[in-house]
């Protein structure tokens, strides 16, 4: 068997001369009077391979049966190629190999699908042919940053201190536990695991077991209703550390931020990061991950229209709610149909309505511009900055249905005046998040971090006043509009920590119970502490100008959690159900009449 | 909140004069006279801090507060100690701090344990508090060098081109799937994810896509009967490639290992490794994983001693089987004790008996001497070199059972003698184990390895004539007497692989049915592919001097399955069940009886 002592994607003109073995897929083949060229893919590329019989007869007769993706080992001359066949398309099209010795070392059916980029196919199709999609260069391209991705985090970490600790994957399940993933345990009969949602308790456990800086490039899984950005297995890096202020934790990261696209895909990002807080994020932006590729900012016009005799102003503001505007500059050409469809649209965020208005040849337009009194309008004007050819949207509600409404709209009207540059990477951090949010249903405050997320320290004094006003030492990490990674300082003193239960309505007793292990442990000298999370999925995807993140995912699952390559989740035996102490629901008994079991697969997968 | 500039441990002479911020722990304390000295300890070391009337009354008074464990911040200035209150046992013995600045950061309870290493506390206390265990800076260092190591794993394998691939950890059961830990399907009623046991389908279907040479670092998972040195997920440092020969890629791992040991203990390694056949290794060490840090070789007697009036030895030869002797060189002192102990070891290992001669004052002593003729006696001296003071002892028997009495009878004597030297580190590879081997109890050849494993190309003949003796491109690398890692080449071609299946005694149908979609992946273009997996768990506790696996895993599980620390698996909710499609069997129902789930943990754990 030759093995190959060259790649077919790096020859060169440097290597003309040389005697190469090469070993790879037939990506085409051409017979032009007798000689035969094949082009040779291997992951670094494609190369020209000329099989001519004034050289080898019998090496032509060889590769004559050689059809697509036939894997071949060719040993011959890296010439160069006249220079009116040169092929610019590719880095090897200079040269090509004469080829003096040839072995088929496997052949193969025709692919379902072409092995190229750009490829027209069904999405499950190339799930279920993942091993041949992942032939295409544009997938084998991602993986590889993706990889390097990760390097640049972790030699960055590495560099800086960090330790990566592997933590448990067989671990408890949490004490909602809604989304956990469970597994049975055989030695335990009605126990069970479950896998991890993140790594938290584990992290912040490694705080108080004194390591001071820590990372993992980490598996986590949550069972729920797909969307198309979610997995139910992804990957975070995840980091944590004691003794740093959330200054010094956020400069950090930026530095590794721009050091991983630096090293990744050649881009400069601008440390320091702009920083908004969540207040000014969604007041401004309507969103608490702004896209700020562009800015058509976002008005609050509730003190103008307050008692204005639109009624629906007058009467949200009086009730507490906001109205908020957007000048959608230049979009006064809109047609009737457009306008129209900003109902569903503001419907669909939950909201009532648009309200809008249409700056036309000096005149504003539209249903509800004869309730406005001139001074409004003049108001309205400075604060909007109206022009001719202006389209003003409104939307009065609650601030959250507001912000949410006029955030998208924003979005929209960005993207459809083309006012987002493709090629721009914004960072942002959003800061001071809200520690504490209104459950209408239970009619309680919730974390909206989770229970152990610290309070700004000037804002302690609020427990007792105004706990919905206290500001989070929490931060998320935006990127072109999406949220990229997250994190807090934690709570590590034991009074804040019972200040934090009591806002919660946790008793003592029921902390303790709910807590267990983790309230214990703060016990023994907690650092201060705090960290964050990266979604490493979502950031390649991002690295990758993709928009899908099964694209980053060697072997990803469909929106319903399907992986159609096993065809897993599957039927099991019932000596594995028996083994394992569970039994079948009704529901799942019945749903079995499905046929059991079709894919199998290897005995292997306890062996490497 | 004062927060570090500097670490406790590495501050020396060259600090002398500079003021520092120092966050730690109060590891102890001394009231000299007025002056409070504390060691303060963080994960660099302990540093002298001094609270001295004469600089600052207030932070004396602060600082008199501190207990054991209280987490500490001190500003203070570096000053060099009096000579003869140097402390050479710590590297900042030189120095110390004045301190002019106190804060208590928190207060901790008395540990159950002290924090120092070499403590010697029952395990479960210390994995029930693995918090605070981790604090002990030999767990805290054991833990750094496995960061260590799998860093150096990766550089090397990045630098080589490997790719690192994440596969999936929700996957696919297995056809028998007897170790698999399986996960209820919400979405999918009656149907099971497996947590896979190794990656190994995964990483072949890489090959097929064209990666060439990948890696992973991955968590794998095997529900078994755990042995002491056995956690129920483990991490293995998976690599695959293709278009290698297994010299090459064998050449390779050893520069890795080479790497491995400079880079994290300084230690040497010279390649190329040792090889030795199965076979060989079973014959000469009784070892499949033989310690070759010593030699004490077993010798094969059978023609020496077929014809014996030792009947045992006449009717085991006759029957196919071996004697096999060990030269237990000056061991003819051992007591009558100890010679009578040697039955029941034998017997630990399957064995019938060891049949042993002193070599005392020039005579054979010993139950069977009389027995033999004087030309046996002859050969046997020249055969194991036999001198005064020796032991001989025998084994007869299958060929497995004598080398397993034989090879565990050979590490006993090596210990006792004192013939291994515990700071060397022997590296060798066994090569050529046999490819099938004979189920008796299914009267039918299994693959030792797995059924795509290669066999050697000029052992393919033997399909045909003799199946037990084909060898198989498969290898393992041995340390110390531990396997380290393992794999294979991998049957690429078609032809193979039904030959294979025949062996096997499967049909085409069978094995379709069995191996399903993997199969098809091999039908389009399959590359010569091979790899091997190294147990990091194992490695790391090799490298860092330890015996236990625990000590290795910073939240590791007991021999029970049982995670300790969070008290994991635990009861979980009806509705959980429910929602699950699931049901407990009347054993675990039963089981339930056990007061349901003292431990819940925190919310937090969907959150970072």
């Amino acid at each position: 068997m030759m093995l190959k002592n060259n790649d077919c994607g790096t020859l060169t003109k440097q290597h003309v001369g040389e005697t190469v073995v090469l070993n790879g897929w037939v990506q085409g083949w051409r017979d032009f009077g007798g000689i035969l060229f094949i082009d040779l893919r291997d992951r670094t590329g494609i190369v020209q391979i000329v099989f001519n019989p004034a050289f080898n007869e019998k090496a032509l007769e060889i590769a004559s049966r050689a059809r697509n993706e036939y894997v071949l080992a060719v040993k011959g001359k890296v010439v160069q190629r006249d220079q009116e066949t040169y092929n610019l398309n590719i880095p090897t099209g200079e040269i090509e190999v004469q080829v003096s010795e040839v072995e088929i070392l496997n052949a193969a059916k025709t692919p379902p699908f072409p092995i190229e980029d750009g490829v027209e196919v069904d999405e499950s199709l190339r799930l279920k042919y993942r091993y041949l999609d992942l032939r295409r260069p544009e997938m084998q391209k991602t993986l590889l940053l993706r990889s390097k991705a990760t390097k640049v985090f972790r030699d960055y970490l590495d560099e800086n201190g960090f330790i990566d600790v592997e933590t448990p994957i067989l671990t408890l399940s949490t004490p909602e536990g809604a989304r956990d993933y469970l597994v049975p345990s055989r030695v335990h009969p009605g126990e069970f695991f479950a896998l991890p949602q993140s790594p938290q308790l584990f992290k912040q456990l490694l705080m108080v077991g004194g390591l001071e800086r820590y990372y993992q490039v980490a598996r986590c899984f949550r069972d729920e209703d797909l969307r198309a950005d979610r997995q139910p297995e992804f990957t975070q890096v995840d980091i944590e550390t004691s003794f740093l202020s959330q200054d010094q934790l956020l400069g950090m990261m930026e530095t590794l931020m721009a050091r991983l696209f630096r090293e990744t895909i050649g881009v400069e990002i601008p440390t320091p990061f702009q920083r908004l807080t969540y207040k000014d994020a969604i007041h401004k932006y309507g969103s608490d991950k702004p896209d700020l590729r562009f800015g058509l900012e976002i008005e609050d016009v509730t003190d103008i229209v307050k008692n204005s005799d639109v009624k629906v102003f007058a009467s949200v503001a009086a009730s507490g709610g906001v109205v908020k505007a957007l000048n959608a500059k230049g979009c006064a050409s809109w047609s009737r149909k457009e306008l129209d469809d900003l109902q569903p649209f503001a419907a669909r965020y939950g909201g009532k309505g648009i309200a809008w208005i249409t700056v036309k040849e000096g005149e504003w337009r539209g249903p509800i511009v004869k309730f406005f009194k001139p001074e409004e309008i003049a108001a309205l004007t400075e604060k909007l900055g109206v022009e001719e050819g202006d389209l003003l949207c409104f939307s009065a509600d609650k601030l959250k249905t507001a912000a949410d409404v006029m955030g998208n709209l924003r979005l929209k009207v960005g993207r459809e005046l083309g006012l987002i540059d493709n090629s721009a990477y914004k960072f942002l951090w959003v800061v001071d998040f809200p520690l504490l949010g209104w459950d209408e249903d239970g009619n309680r405050w919730v974390a909206e971090h989770h229970p152990f997320t610290r309070p700004n320290d000037e804002d302690l004094p609020l427990f007792d006043t105004d706990p919905g006003a206290i500001r989070a030492q929490a931060y998320d990490i935006v990127l072109n509009g999406y949220e990229v990674g997250g994190g807090s300082m934690r709570i590590f003193r034991r009074e804040v920590q019972e200040k934090m239960f009591q806002a919660l309505g946790f008793t003592p007793e029921e902390a303790k119970e709910k807590f267990g292990f983790f309230l214990d442990a703060f016990e023994y000298g907690t650092p201060p502490h705090g960290g964050i999370a990266f979604g490493l999925d979502r950031l390649v995807m991002l690295l990758a100008g993709r928009t899908n993140l099964r694209e980053t995912i060697a072997f990803p699952k469909t929106a319903s959690a399907t992986d159609l390559l096993t065809d897993a989740p599957s039927a099991v035996s019932d000596r594995q159900l028996e083994d394992l102490h569970i039994r079948l629901s009704a529901k799942a008994v019945a749903a079995q009449t499905k046929s059991a079991a079709p894919a199998a697969a290897a005995e292997a997968a306890a062996q490497s």
